[in-house]
């Protein structure tokens, strides 16, 4: 599960880098299919994150507004934080948990662990895919995907 | 990692479904990121995760054509005959070799298995994202990403 964890913080970290070629207004811009924005995009993806890996945890939901985070440094601060916090928790023994049922505010349906963790590491590829369409329509070169090849920190 | 492969053989099968309320022209366009059209994306994702595993299992590398699969129905077909095959290999126990090294005819470098497995994982996953947002702008409803809350078979 980390290798996951790591190969997709470092592609997100890539894609904050990527930003830098746009501006704000391009980054902000609704796009068709996905979330919205590419910067959104980014948000969500941390958001979700955050919010399963604190359900996993039984902590309450913190409620992060994308208007506090709207420019690619501010989100890259929130994500580096986050990150810090889940590679603390990424550290415990997960396997005495995988199969433990989460409940969550925002979904009537209970899932085990191990299922939570999967879907955010999906959850994180699926959408970075669509950041890569709209890169190309936008005729900038997107952030490789490749997990091979690829030094993890 | 089993989990993953069955996740995205069921979004790809769900993708086959999806697939029947196109033209095969519109299924064969060309499209703008990605790696060619709908159907396109298909074949590669199925190639490129067979080839890996035949890697893996120090076989031969059989070289499959697009051509031959052009239709959803013919490129289903394989899709199955491979997964078939691949759901054998996936039983064997994969922790007494995810440490080895693995060289491929198409590649310079060397991998470990356990980055291989990771890497066909994701890579399919990145390129279904990219099928959701041509998805959308054909104004088709894509299919769901969702890891959680999807009976796996």
């Amino acid at each position: 599960m980390l290798k996951f964890f790591e190969y997709n913080w470092q592609v997100r970290d890539e894609w904050f880098d990527w930003c830098r070629q746009l501006t704000i207004e391009e980054l902000l811009k609704n796009r068709q299919g996905g979330v919205g924005s590419i910067l959104y995009t980014l948000f969500h993806i941390i958001d979700v994150e955050y919010s399963w890996i604190r359900g996993i945890q039984g902590k309450e939901d913190i409620k992060v507004e994308f208007a506090d985070y709207n420019t690619p440094k501010k989100l890259k601060t929130l994500s580096d934080k986050f990150q810090n916090e889940i590679t603390e928790f990424l550290k415990t023994d997960l396997d005495e948990v995988k199969e433990e049922l989460v409940a969550v505010p925002w979904d009537k349906e209970k899932y085990i662990v191990d299922d939570i963790l999967h879907h955010i590491i999906a959850h994180e590829i699926h959408h970075i895919g669509q950041l890569s369409i709209w890169s190309r329509e936008l005729e900038f070169k997107p952030v490789s995907a490749n997990l091979i090849g690829r030094k993890l920190h």
